[in-house]
């Protein structure tokens, strides 16, 4: 490394399932394509999830939260397993996951869904309807009805049990996650649609409303309104029509795993959880899969285009991305696949040989 | 008629759009079919949605209320339309759905999604995955974050203004929704999947314990659980997968219009709302069709096999139901099609004209 070179601390959460294999291999490909920018990385791993419920007791570990906050970026792997389901709510894997987006502040959650030609016939959709797809949801990712007080359980007037949670957002909320998607689709192609139930919910309509006085200050981005419902026909009908997609927290976490399942291939598919300042996390959008964990069969592919959107979202590092990216689709161009992808014709990789072919055409950029 | 004839009240709801074209045709088919079984329709229509709205300024009379409670089941056709979609919240055709609904009690909605091998192409997914599907979900209807108190709109500690809903079940609503879905999946292929948000919601987690608890009467019905994220991934990988899903208000709206859609024909799908006792409704999914109102284009068979649905749940006339599901098909058969499910080599007709055809096929059947 020479003197001008830069250095950063990148937090690691394996997590639990096939968490660690993916994330060791974009660890590497993370420090390749770094070291040839003349990036230097200092990486630290914690515990969350199940892994932190075995060590310590909670899913999240206090000491794990500030070195994630004191950090410049942070990889998730995944989290979660039959073995903590039926934990109490506090010491669920989910709950860490929660309380990290909540204690790290990212509140706008950025989850393409982009058909790959060389992976179209992936997709259970008809080919014409499938290839082409690029789209993007931006989930508003620390408000709404995950968070929202009061929540639990009690009596109604007739003595009945109860479980309650209240859908809130409030104007700053949607402003922030608005002024995201916005800057996104400015980005992309200019499109963006905000997706709500103004038609019933109160809380939709402040959010249709103050989406729409954002709007003003991007003139450049078409904006247009749909209700949920409708959104989750319109995916399946003609995903091509969507640009960009901003909704709430629960409207998003539907809608996005909708949107990746177009694409067949969710091994493919990352994700970045940005906060007004602060460190990004960044992630698979797959879970921990428990049942091919440690058989060194999962698709680290995922892992390694999030440890992109790290960079180019994350540390503003557009050229390590950009090689990453070019390394993923050479590796898919030459025919390697995981399972999950397989097609016959094609040659069939473990998680750490197909790790190792995305290097190879990385240092090849070199 | 002969002495021994049955009479049924019927209300009539046509509403906005194509809503008058759809019920009119569907209203013969229902006369029809029912004078084979010696069953005498009385039809009274009364107005709702944008159409009361012009008449009276809103958009669920108290009469319509009242005429629909008296009878013993309601047809309704379709609501809402440009015209009206920039009312205030309580002049939106919405609202008048959403307080009969209500009025009326119906909190079981039933809708089913299924893949006719005659139109299977008309599905946006791959004909493998498509063909064969035949799921039901049954939506919660009148509970849920649609009518949770509190909502509306107030200020946050910091003085900014929010938005906010509630979600909100009891243990008897769920109960009853619950033996809603064992009893339909029993009916069916005796397996029903739950949706819920157990993972994070505590209005979910007593949806799961009560909906788990009643499974114990329920010993012939194969009761699984699934996050609503995954269940919309799942829908498009494998929706064969299903048989009776059964979930909330707002995720049955959001994943029965997905299931829907995976048919490719939503002008064919149907829909009951049924309560505990008093008149059922019953109504085509599909919207109002403000662009195509008036032309004579649109397809009828919703509302028909809406019709079906009517004289099966709501009259327990399962032969006139069966005459009239027997008439579409034979109707597709002999390759006749409206615009939304035309394909080459078909033989393109109007609503009228279509409807027709089901009543040559339905007088046939005598
Ligand atoms: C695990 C769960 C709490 C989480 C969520 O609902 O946000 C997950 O589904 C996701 O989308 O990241
Ligand atoms: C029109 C709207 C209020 C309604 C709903 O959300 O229930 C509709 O989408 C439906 O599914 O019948």
């Amino acid at each position: 490394a020479t003197s001008s070179s830069k250095r950063y601390n990148i937090t690691l959460l394996p997590g639990d399932g096939i968490g660690p294999e993916v994330v060791s291999v974009a660890k590497n490909v993370l420090t390749l394509a770094g070291s040839q920018q003349g990036i230097e990385f200092e990486f630290r791993e914690m515990p969350v999830g199940g892994a932190a419920l075995d060590l310590v007791g909670v899913p999240l570990p206090d000491e794990t939260l500030s070195v994630a906050k004191q950090s410049d970026a942070i990889l998730l792997g995944a989290i979660g397993g039959y073995k903590w389901d039926n934990n109490e709510k506090h010491l669920k894997p989910e709950t860490g996951l929660l309380q990290l987006r909540a204690g790290l502040g990212v509140f706008a959650n950025l989850r393409p869904a982009t058909v790959l030609p060389q992976l179209v016939d992936s997709s259970t959709l008809k080919k014409e309807v499938a290839e082409g797809v690029d789209l993007m949801v931006v989930r508003e990712l620390t408000g709404g009805i995950y968070f929202g007080q009061p929540r639990g359980f009690g009596k109604n007037e007739k003595g009945e049990e109860i479980g309650f949670n209240t859908e809130v957002y409030a104007t700053y909320e949607i402003d922030r996650i608005a002024r995201v998607a916005f800057e996104t689709a400015r980005k992309r192609r200019g499109k963006l649609c905000s997706v709500d139930k103004a038609n019933v919910l109160e809380a939709s309509m402040l959010w249709r409303k103050r989406v729409t006085m954002m709007a003003s200050h991007y003139p450049d981005v078409e904006l247009t309104h749909m209700y949920v419902d409708n959104a989750a026909m319109q995916l399946i009908r003609d995903p091509k029509q969507f640009d960009t997609i901003v909704t709430n927290n629960i409207f998003g976490d539907i809608l996005s795993d909708e949107a990746s399942m177009l694409t067949g291939s969710i091994g493919m598919l990352p994700s970045a959880c940005l906060g007004e300042s602060g460190p990004g996390l960044f992630e698979p959008i797959h879970g921990s899969a428990p049942d091919i964990a440690g058989q060194d069969k999962a698709n680290p592919l995922a892992t390694v285009l999030s440890v992109a959107m790290l960079l180019r979202y994350g540390l503003q590092e557009e050229n390590a991305a950009r090689t990453i990216e070019n390394a993923v689709l050479e590796t898919l161009n030459k025919g390697f696949r995981t399972g999950d992808i397989f097609s016959t014709g094609k040659k069939l990789l473990g998680c750490k040989e197909i790790g190792e072919e995305v290097m190879k055409s990385v240092g090849s950029q070199e």
